[in-house]
């Protein structure tokens, strides 16, 4: 019996496909779709009919203005620029569909807790519990400024930030209301059965009752995708689901086994979080069909684009060199670790700057595969039994185009041999991810945070 | 020929209407309706189908606990409480609705600028420019503590952060992109058109590009509704709508006076910035039809849950006094200028806290009025012939009917009397309310805003 597949769809609220910089330039592509409410209904409802799980929107809060000191080759490209909010399609879509889902990013570094969590439950209810949480932390300097702040706060101390953040959101979604509070009978709530919640960080404080009703999953499901070692701790303690990027099998399956290796460290099953791992699959009726619309993808895409994006994804101001310096000569500490993962796809090759962004200039830092249903249906069957992977979070050239080939094509392919849903299952996603719910899990630490909490004087979290 | 009247929704992410409390508890009603879209998807169509100009979304970051030292009165009513994010409604109740427009209540003193001026530009292009922004300040120290600060922050400080916090997302929305920035052909967007934003305030800081393009509006059509000398100076500064809240004719006049005033020495038209009072009408086929309706509305009013919001309004525990007492009796600095504006009403009455309860129980503090379709219409053509004003914001005793009612019985009569439009004009919701734009006149200070700001050290602003 094979093991299912999942599949996320992953955009931004931009032009284009966000990991495919220059795209909207093809013929019949409409470069502003992204402004446009059908656009999102439409590709919602697309999803649903090819039982995505879910739609995974990313976001940043500043332009990539490593490349060059400025963020010309960004803008020019449309390359994640510009990047609205995120969060208002998500009730958009969710009125058009049933079953999907609506994974949204948002910084724990720059949100607001108490705003957060309110947002976050009132789009829970009007999802019918389909909302998931993608925490980030913010990498971008771009982003720090606009937020006000003179730098980037240093990595692991945003994670110190982040654990307090999610402390009190668990206190709010998890704590301040019982599950039998709600009578809307004689009267509408019962006080006794509703609590303040004291929290005093040492970052964050709150003290007061949640505004909002318990949601259907009161906590949405928590994604996480930090890959360093301090991310994987945070995962390992948050996540539900954890959605890996890295450009190689290798890669994938060190990073699923490193994360279970964490669960474990943590008291948590490591069956109890889902992994998808970023993909690009260009899926036709043949493979050279396949294979021929990649190449023009390739042809067409916007290199600064796409050196605009890895300059700011490794802090290495990529303009500063030619397409045929070698790979070894970019490295810093900084950009390091980012550019090695290029050498480590091909050890024999010698990796050019040119190399790595014909590499990233569709579908990103990660894997893009192109062929047809069953080439492409192999290929996916065979990382997820190398790996551990539980699916994919699948990035597109064209969007709804690379969606709708995929429903048309590799879904009947994948459900055909047994590796893909034939409906839904009912419920929240929570329950539709994990087959448990629709709660946090008893073994998860937010079912477990105190009420009240105050940090001590000086102490680290 | 009589003067147009405008009219807007008003409401709350919150159970039934957030001005008469304990009217979910009717036979037929829905109390938990405000968790399902397809109740406010129906009720943006029926207002949309009414001429509607607007819904108007109020909120509040806390819940009422002035009231006996607790939430407990807030909660059994389900008076403001629970109160969910009124910004997930907004692309759910625009993709229904092709005319109406949507203001929605944020916090000045309580969101992140580049993070709120992101927003509402994303709501713009997905609502093809039909925002607000009802710009609050936030009153209530319950709020305060949920954000982590100890105690509400003075009356006056509030508006001097909001001044900052108004001043960038000029900077945002007016100056940072220009007009002709994004041309989507060999680029996306010009750089050379495009420009950093510097700002550097006490209270509030950002350094860098907007992200998003501008939305039809740029800057969203400003309400605002602060009634003290600082507010109406704030509103002379800002506002293109101002929304008023008092119980008498004679009040509302000399509002809109006060307001054309402080308008005409801030330099900007009397006749540029449009006025809606806070009412609610209760109309049916017949006089005595309407009348019965709103005694049973104050018959099933809860009582205690209007005693929660008149405490949290004036800041006065009224669980101290009993329903007997004068009014007199608990004037205290905090709350007399609120309590004494009952007296206003009918001066030669002694008005008890009792009355004050019966009269806040249906409406809040402003006018309810009950009657057929031509008393009703009467009235409001007195209050504007009388007054200056422009419209009204309509609370409702319950949803959607009250708002049914006035679309099948007081629209029309309205229509009749050429008060009332009969079709919408075109355009942004800026260019139907105002008559111009789609962007802000030319005599707003928003269009004025330098690129670049430094606060001086240890100036005001």
């Amino acid at each position: 019996m094979p093991k299912e597949i999942r599949l996320n769809a992953f955009l931004m609220n931009t032009v284009g496909g966000h990991l495919a910089p220059g795209q909207w330039r093809a013929p019949g592509a409409v470069p502003r779709a992204y402004l446009d409410p059908a656009y999102w209904r439409d590709l919602a409802v697309l999803l649903e009919e090819g039982g995505f799980d879910g739609l995974f929107l990313g976001d940043t809060l500043g332009v990539y203005d490593v490349h060059g000191g400025n963020a010309d080759a960004a803008l020019r490209a449309g390359a994640q620029a510009p990047m609205n909010d995120p969060f208002p399609l998500i009730p958009l879509m969710s009125a058009a569909t049933r079953h999907l889902g609506f994974g949204v990013t948002a910084s724990a570094t720059y949100e607001q807790p108490y705003l957060l969590a309110r947002r976050f439950t009132t789009l829970d209810h009007l999802t019918q519990g389909r909302v998931a949480w993608n925490i980030v932390t913010s990498y971008l300097a771009s982003g720090a400024r606009n937020m006000g702040q003179q730098a980037l706060r240093a990595h692991d101390a945003r994670y110190d930030h982040a654990e307090e953040f999610l402390d009190i959101c668990y206190q709010l979604w998890e704590k301040s209301w019982d599950a039998d509070a709600v009578q809307a009978g004689a009267v509408y709530a019962d006080p006794a059965r509703i609590r303040p919640v004291h929290y005093e960080g040492r970052h964050f404080s709150t003290d007061g009752i949640f505004q909002s009703e318990p949601s259907p999953q009161r906590t949405p499901v928590l994604f996480q995708a930090g890959g360093s070692t301090r991310g994987v701790a945070f995962a390992a303690r948050h996540a539900e689901c954890v959605f890996l990027a890295a450009p190689t099998l290798a890669g994938v399956r060190k990073s699923v086994s490193a994360l279970h290796d964490a669960l474990r460290l943590a008291g948590r099953a490591p069956d109890s979080v889902r992994t998808f791992a970023m993909f690009t699959v260009i899926v036709d009726a043949t493979p050279q069909a396949a294979r021929e619309r990649l190449a023009a993808y390739l042809e067409q895409a916007d290199r600064d684009g796409a050196a605009a994006l890895l300059s700011g994804w490794t802090g290495i101001d990529l303009s500063r060199y030619g397409r045929d310096d070698a790979l070894e000569y970019v490295d810093t500490d900084a950009g390091q670790s980012a550019l090695a993962s290029f050498s480590k796809l091909d050890p024999a090759r010698r990796w050019t700057v040119g190399d790595a962004l014909d590499y990233v200039a569709v579908g990103g830092r990660g894997p893009v595969i192109a062929g047809s249903a069953e080439e492409v249906a192999d290929a996916l069957q065979h990382w997820v039994d190398e790996t551990g992977l539980d699916g994919f979070n699948l990035a597109c050239a064209e969007s709804p185009r690379t969606y709708a080939d995929i429903v048309r094509y590799l879904v009947p392919e994948l459900q055909r041999r047994g590796a893909y849903k034939t409906s839904y299952a009912e419920g929240t996603w929570r329950e539709k991810l994990l087959g448990a719910g629709p709660h946090l899990a008893p073994d998860h630490p937010g079912t477990r945070i105190p009420l009240s909490y105050k940090a001590a004087p000086g102490a680290g979290h």
